[in-house]
């Protein structure tokens, strides 16, 4: 490959800074280690088997997925244990069997006495003992079944009666996004913990099988102090991290692995204003940091170097359109960036930004080289 | 291709009304005939030749992008009168020279002397006489520079005079957005046509030429009552229309031609939810009308023949998992929709929900036969 420079790219486009990756990586991986569960890699932030190599310690690692199509797409790329952690619906399974033909050690999860009955049926009809983790609500902010629930012992004697595989449960601490304290998070990761532990003890008291016990969320993911009783630990977006999670205290600025290079395109001197060819297509609309303490705007603004500008974020966003500006009440002077000056950007949600992109351009700490363009996919 | 019926595909996924498209276009070709002025089509909210070769009259009919890949896309199908309506960059410029060498009837938009002087040297040293249109700022909101900016008709000669084509001047208005009123949106239809019209007298004046007089936005461009002077209109959102232009009453419910086909995957019975398998990935993260009068959060939900539902709207959406329930204030009953029932959930933004997707279902009103799937592009 033709050796290239950050300024011969074409702006927009997605940087992705692999030593950062390598180090968020170990520092997972370690923390997981020492509290003794395995990690399933979700791959919907990354969407790109080039990052998940970096991941996975070997093609047999487990990853957790978000659409049929990362199924289809890790299972091309040699990856089979595959959890897909959307509650299924009967439009799905035709194909959730076709895939397990070929190969993928699919499983599905569901929240409902209903849900399991269609599950089951089609396992019955298709003779496929589909593997079925029950959802568990930990935290009231999406979906899952209560631990308390007699349904939840329903649900698994249709799925272990009906022809399916019942493997466990698992459940999701989205809540844990909302906190504004690490000791919030943490205390997030305990309740996480024991919803889905008291699930699996209801299940094993009804004498229904529950070898997997699965949570996870970056935040309680790397905030968890014991997770004694869980199976595994199911995160994604701590291999690039981002504001959100910044702002969450999860990770500093300096663990941003993922960015927007974009160029400055013009200027409304009067206003403050720096126009950049990077809008909400190139960012995304996400502006999760929004309720969070400091609001980033579309992003916070750094040199071609990576190191931000103080107080500098993208205030407003058209469709390929940014406006740079200095946060409110900011004391530091707008930066002169002439006409062609490149700048990183980083992302409020690194799974909302990524998506906008069809490539990773990796780049390591300290250097202008490109080393290598990983593709990443889209789509359902 | 085989005949699929709306209860095949695998949900989420984008569909579009063929039949609606068909009277949006209608409509604004008649409207924009009634004012004498040509459409400049732009392409950035549809990323599709089929949609695209609906609008058009011939091949021959110009079009605007806003990246220069939609220029290449179009360019390979056969359409060359393209204005490239987001401001230069340096490292852009090679790129715009390879496009009109291969046949790219390309021109470029700038707004300050700076762009004037390196587009101007890029043209030069290229022999390749660039058309130029100077951006004007007609509200504020953006980029562009003042009709009476005494630096506009210096930009302007350092075109003419340096090597470009100097082919006059644009102008959006991108503050209708911002309209509460019909009435505002007329005013501001017109404060967008006299921005451009000042621009045109001063660079006549200075005996510069300014054949092109061109506005656009399609809140101004459905409203607009008198275009005297102005030689062509860009306009992209029409074709589909969404809820921010319903909000704006630039369009009725009726009108919105693009949808995401979604299916209930589950429901949180006491809190009033029901859970889906469309979150922001397929709706995007755009809340447009969250500045509206009618907060329509990520999306109105219809039933599967695209009738809505009253008052149910997407409250909030997750990745892959929108939560569905009534909006606040409610008069309405929340609907039985068990699992796997199809629905489709007009967006917000249309351009935004739009490139979330890489193909369009294409059916007919009253039909639930997909008639074609037309595939979108996206990226830089």
């Amino acid at each position: 490959m033709q050796v290239m420079k950050l300024d011969q790219l074409e702006t927009p486009c997605l940087l992705l800074d692999e030593s950062r990756l390598e180090r968020n990586v170990a520092r997972m991986r370690a923390h997981l280690d020492s509290l003794g569960v395995n990690l399933r890699l979700h791959v919907k932030t990354a969407k790109s088997i080039d990052v998940v190599r970096r991941v996975l310690r070997s093609p047999q690692d487990p990853i957790t997925v978000s659409t049929l199509k990362e199924a289809e797409y890790f299972l091309a790329n040699g990856v089979q244990n595959i959890l897909y952690a959307v509650g299924m619906t009967p439009n799905k399974l035709e194909h959730v069997t076709d895939l397990r033909r070929r190969g993928a050690g699919l499983a599905l999860i569901l929240d409902s006495v209903e849900a399991a009955h269609a599950v089951a049926a089609h396992a019955r009809s298709r003779a496929d003992r589909i593997p079925v983790l029950i959802e568990i609500d930990c935290d009231g902010h999406r979906s899952g079944m209560l631990p308390g629930d007699p349904a939840l012992i329903e649900a698994g004697r249709v799925l272990a009666d009906g022809g399916c595989e019942l493997r466990g449960v698992m459940t999701h601490a989205g809540g844990s996004y909302n906190c504004t304290t690490v000791a919030a998070i943490k205390a997030m990761a305990l309740q996480e913990r024991d919803a889905v532990l008291n699930a699996a003890k209801a299940l094993r008291t009804a004498e229904l099988p529950c070898p997997v016990v699965s949570v996870g969320s970056t935040p309680t993911a790397t905030c968890a102090g014991n997770l004694t009783g869980v199976t595994e630990v199911r995160a994604g977006v701590f291999v690039f991290f981002d504001l959100v999670m910044a702002g969450l205290q999860v990770c500093t600025l300096d663990d941003i692995a993922l960015s927007v290079l974009a160029s400055v395109i013009g200027h409304q001197r009067e206003k403050g204003w720096i126009i950049v060819d990077a809008g909400w297509m190139a960012m995304s609309r996400d502006r999760g940091s929004a309720k969070q303490k400091i609001d980033q705007g579309y992003g916070l603004v750094c040199n071609a170097q990576g190191e931000p500008y103080p107080d500098l974020i993208m205030t407003d966003a058209n469709q390929e359109h940014g406006v740079i500006a200095l946060r409110q009440g900011a004391r530091a002077a707008l930066p002169d960036l002439p006409l062609g000056t490149l700048l990183r950007i980083l992302p409020n949600h690194a799974c909302a930004t990524g998506a906008q992109h069809q490539a990773y351009q990796v780049v390591r700490e300290g250097s202008d080289t490109v080393g290598a363009t990983w593709p990443r996919f889209a789509g359902w």
